[in-house]
């Protein structure tokens, strides 16, 4: 285990009846509020006039900031900005996922801050405080409702960066189950491959004696696993939802990488796949992940991976080598990713190779010349994972 | 899972250099400490060294209560807030473990109330805000370093009182697992007890659909159980004496409280064996809670301890009936505690049946006439668990 500092302010409100919560959360910050959101799905399964019903019983006064997209941009974070500073903004709420949340906390972040938002995002730039910042979640996925992190596009040149700040942390947040019943599948089922991923970046590290946060994973991963063919056979049911909406707060909110480092190589994949090609994150993670396991189990990966393999995946250690147990469990996840109605190669989505030493070059260029922590890839390395995802 | 709130604020610093970050919270918040500590085991170890160079180094002003007691006291917490109202405290730190931690949260209340502070415990009273606390931890038991509760006692009449509240939650904890080496054997075996009951508090449930907290508790008790010996066998073993702490501040930090309500029937029957005989509250544990299993498991308790026999000390499914499964994971608890040089009858410490129908009434009492959430226990009921204990 290494030295480590946690820390962790956000308020959980989770559960059917967390929205009543709301207006005490008003009273203890502002009641000039600006609500930041997406398109019209909160509109059609009723999240919106939930919130909105909260506020006008507590006879808040409501800016709305509509049409927040995936990979949130940096225009509408401005325009946001400038609402907060010109009507003395208390508190931004996001209803949504991760784009919403995304949007609104640096938004809160840029509001504190003197210089241009963008400066932020770029390293040039910090802010002591944040405006307060709520979250209505509805899409358990990118976990930014109780994580430190954002990541925003400049449209422009479509340059897209995260930023880690303990001002980033959502003040509270809102967490009801059901608020998911009426994701579509493909949605449900992409959050849960983001979940998941969340935690197997923190999982394949190669710090030794890390058993508490292993242990801690592997039980959430399980989790998610048992619980994700009842959400997609029945969307409705209260408590596989409420398992998974809990894991993918859990999943990110740093808890899970105390006294260790992760990997992040697959996330790097895929975000330079999404970049370049229309998939949701999570369809992409479904494939870079499989492959990447496939790149390093011979390089030193099996140990940890078998370990996956018979805890999380239930694959017997009697199966044989470790690297047959390890290589089953890749096989079982892929099977896993399948039953959730999703593809688990480049192919079957469509993307052939020729952009993969562009991606490659692009994402280790991007980690500086090294890509994981598990096992560290050169540009030609993450070839070879593109390639295996074929 | 039912509806809930979670929140917890206390920044952690752990690892072997964890101390290197209190100059860093000295200027945060004050240079005025009160510096709140036990007897003399800090000074023989070189803890009290090492805070004192820290607070030198950084030029912090130094008042000092030391004479901390196990079971801490009221009149020594009205000392601290004297002291700090006079000299205009501005940060308390506890040095030791659950009772110099939970002296100096009464402290920090105490000061910023305006009434007597034992009037917080009683529940006569509120405070909004407290000084900020930090807590160098020597000893992992009690998870004071990161929970929001606080027992002190009062001496005149021997009456121990609780008290959870926000303002509890230590604003940062040092944890270095150096600190544990030089600790007595039966004071780690203790600690092991109590934290491993802080977990199966929370599992023993009667609230369905809990998958996730429940594997999350799983995780952490096997972490507990596989690192035990090696501490046991090992003071100085750093590794596995970093997942026991670590495991001891997750275990009570009101996380694995989140969706499900504990049982505390042995906690609560451990204190009246305390407050009457001279035995540690983690050797009354290590009694108490195998006779609390025996008695629940035929009313109602088999499934969920043969969960717990199957899933954390990796009885056989395939042994027999749920029951023999279950009860075979209560003999091994008992062979576990046993290991750790710790008896696991009241006979075995002295202790005879003359007093069981008094402690069962003041255990059932205090809890309002029925004692816990997993098999709620009427005084008869708490007197047969005393007499399984024989």
């Amino acid at each position: 285990m290494i030295d480590f500092s946690f820390q962790n302010p956000t308020r959980i409100h989770f559960g059917r009846n967390a929205m009543d919560k709301l207006p005490l959360e008003l009273e203890r910050y502002s009641k000039r509020v600006l609500l930041v959101y997406g398109g019209g799905s909160i509109k059609r399964n009723g999240v919106y006039d939930d919130v909105m019903n909260k506020l006008k019983q507590a006879q808040a006064q409501v800016w709305e900031l509509a049409g927040v997209q995936p990979n949130p941009r940096l225009s509408l974070v401005r325009e946001g900005i400038a609402i907060c500073r010109k009507e003395a903004i208390g508190l931004v709420l996001a209803v949504g996922g991760g784009s919403a949340i995304d949007t609104a906390k640096a938004i809160v972040n840029g509001a504190c801050y003197d210089g241009d938002v963008w400066e932020l995002y770029e390293g040039k730039g910090n802010n002591e405080t944040a405006l307060p910042l709520g979250v209505v979640l509805t899409i358990p996925a990118a976990g930014s409702e109780m994580s430190r992190s954002s990541v925003i596009t400049r449209e422009e040149d479509l340059c897209k960066r995260g930023r880690n700040a303990y001002t980033n942390f959502p003040t509270f947040s809102i967490l009801n189950p059901e608020y998911t019943f009426t994701l579509p599948p493909y949605q449900t089922a992409c959050g849960i491959v983001d979940i998941m991923a969340h935690m197997m970046e923190r999982y394949f590290t190669m710090v030794e004696n890390v058993e508490l946060t292993d242990r801690l994973i592997e039980g959430a991963l399980v989790t998610v696993v048992n619980n994700a063919p009842i959400v997609m056979a029945k969307p409705d049911d209260y408590d596989a939802r409420a398992e998974i909406t809990w894991a993918g707060a859990l999943a990110h909110n740093t808890l899970l990488d105390t006294g260790r480092i992760g990997d992040w190589a697959s996330h790097k994949l895929e975000h330079e796949l999404s970049a370049l090609y229309d998939i949701a994150h999570g369809a992409g993670l479904a494939i870079m992940f499989p492959a990447w396991m496939k790149y390093v189990l011979p390089r030193g990966g099996a140990k940890k991976l078998a370990q996956f393999a018979i805890r999380v995946l239930g694959v017997p250690e009697s199966l044989g080598s470790t690297e047959a147990v390890a290589a089953e469990g890749i096989c079982r996840l892929e099977a896993f990713y399948h039953s959730l109605g999703l593809a688990t190669t480049l192919t079957e989505v469509g993307i052939d190779e020729s952009r993969i030493p562009e991606m490659a070059a692009r994402a280790v260029g991007m980690a500086g010349g090294r890509l994981g922590g598990f096992v560290p890839l050169s540009p030609e390395m993450a070839e070879e994972v593109y390639r295996l995802a074929l």
